[in-house]
């Protein structure tokens, strides 16, 4: 290392109302200091964009902290570990953790918050391990299973389809046993999702209605739906579902940007009715069984039975219009940002 | 029984946009027919008005289903058996069961809608069993332990507590070991439950903020919302839920004559943030467990840990406007309508 090597960084600047703006974002660059004992330098190669970043830019009690105004935006990230005074990490080691949108992260090894952990670029291609074997893909295997419950047999519609939690809610459905529905915004992406990953359909909410492909591909009703979208999708979905239903709340992508109140579910009386639940989740809470899931999607993905879509971006200076993809659907796939080369 | 006997009904005659309206009603006088064998005679004595009861008047899909035009209206009620060609009854035995808004009840002892079984005028007096004995308190007992699952030293708060429902969540929560916070309308009702009832505070929506309210009462926030009325306080209550906390959707009689659409809880993401869930109801679903839930509080009230109180209307002819009171909020207890002299 040397003490030329300069940091890029994104900056919370201002709280956006509405989308976020160039202005909201603070670029900075910072020179890499030098280690101290216990310490790792990880240089960034990809980082996940995600739709909960837009709610960490928001003041307010949620279930983590706000991004504080000034400080480094957060992410999860990819890295390669160039410098370590720790013995948890050697030069040349992959990892994984809150890396943040930044070309590099220093400070403690076993720092709680960045919780960095080894990958295997053998084992998989790394943007996998920001898809289905990292976030998006425990919450959708766990939020699926634990709380949205399916049984062979039943059918579960997932909206967000071609997105990274929907691609893996709908396949492990799928290795379930149940019909499994998509939800997503133009033919290419049903297209994707019926014939690259299995769903048995896929409902194009940009060139028809909802509900009328409810009624159509779920002749037996909706048993579990997993919602990452919120708004008229969600209320659609509510007239359609079954005694007993299960809807996890996974998230609300189209109420993120909203500068008027979120549109709650004007349908929710069908809970009642149908005696049916709709449950909040969020990933952390199964951090003690990530390996579980990894390990049975890496199973899947070996045998040929797994696959998932990643739309990879170039370039940390493209961040702020990067992230804008997700909240206008134009990402095809788990999104993500290449900071560097997996081999710079 | 003479042919002359003539029987007062209401039928429900156009479907209300809004609240009910007179024109909304057809009274109907026809004379008592003859009973066929295995057939009874029911003297109706006492009618349970319900919130439901307006969900009952709307077209469409529900739990059951709704009222027909020209038909008597659906209602609860406490009878007399004046006459029978059944061994199931007796004369003079008293019932409950689906009576329908009329003075005389006519059909098969055993006919499954109706639903007749014996109740004990010596146990309790007959008005309790349209209350915490019936329909209302059973629908509390297993909402609030089946789906609510309050644990000792949580909190539960229910609203429309000085109603039917609400009077018994209370209480039954109090039996657990919960703390319990009421929101009611006026000074009065919040007294009663404070004070009668045995609940630790109770917030009058009607003087006073529900979020500052639930902030001093709730200081450890909201485990366990049984929510009866929905609308703003179902969305402030989504302000104050804990990790993990239940939301019982039993009802939404704020909404339930809305010409516009029904506001769905604009909050609702709270559920992501906490994990949470809301979850609907129908005392249907515990009917093989009746007898437990109202041997238990039958039990309480001999102990006199456990009171009710119901708020009894005189005259049959008076059904439309004592209905009404309901979607005012000026019933004072479990609202019931007394169509004549339990001796008569």
């Amino acid at each position: 290392m040397t003490t030329t090597l300069a940091n890029q960084q994104f900056r919370l600047a201002a709280r956006p109302v509405g989308l976020p703006k160039d202005s909201d974002w603070q670029r900075t660059s910072e020179p890499v200091r030098e280690l101290a004992d216990g310490e790792i330098l990880v240089k960034v190669l990809y980082l996940s964009l995600d739709p909960a970043m837009r709610g960490w830019m928001n003041e307010g009690k949620s279930y983590i902290p706000p991004v504080g105004i000034g400080e480094v935006m957060r992410a999860g990230g990819i890295g390669r570990v160039v410098a370590s005074k720790s013995p948890k990490f050697a030069v040349g080691d992959f990892v994984s953790g809150g890396t943040g949108v930044q070309e590099y992260w220093i400070g403690a090894a076993d720092d709680k918050t960045a919780a960095f952990y080894k990958v295997d670029p053998k084992a998989a291609p790394l943007p996998k391990y920001l898809n289905a074997l990292g976030m998006p893909g425990m919450t959708a295997y766990f939020g699926l299973l634990e709380v949205g419950q399916p049984k062979a047999g039943e059918t579960v519609v997932v909206s967000g389809a071609a997105g990274a939690v929907g691609q893996t809610v709908g396949q492990v459905a799928k290795q379930r046993g149940c019909r499994v529905v998509g939800i997503a915004g133009g033919r290419e992406k049903c297209d994707f999702v019926v014939n690259e990953l299995g769903f048995d359909a896929c409902i194009d909410y940009k060139t028809g209605s909802v509900k009328d492909g409810l009624k159509q591909h779920c002749p037996k009703g909706v048993d579990v739906y997993f919602d990452n979208v919120g708004g008229d999708i969600l209320d659609a979905v509510l007239t359609r579902i079954n005694r007993k239903a299960r809807i996890v709340i996974c998230g609300a992508i189209s109420q993120y940007n909203n500068t008027t109140p979120v549109k709650g579910p004007a349908n929710y009386l069908s809970l009642l009715v149908n005696r049916a639940r709709m449950e909040g989740i969020v990933v952390f809470d199964w951090a003690d069984r990530y390996h579980e899931g990894a390990a049975q999607m890496a199973q899947w993905m070996k045998e040929g039975n797994f696959k998932t879509r990643e739309d990879i971006v170039d370039g940390l200076e493209n961040f702020p219009q990067t992230l804008l993809m997700l909240f206008e659907g134009r990402n095809f796939g788990k999104l993500i940002l290449k900071v560097a080369d997996e081999n710079s």
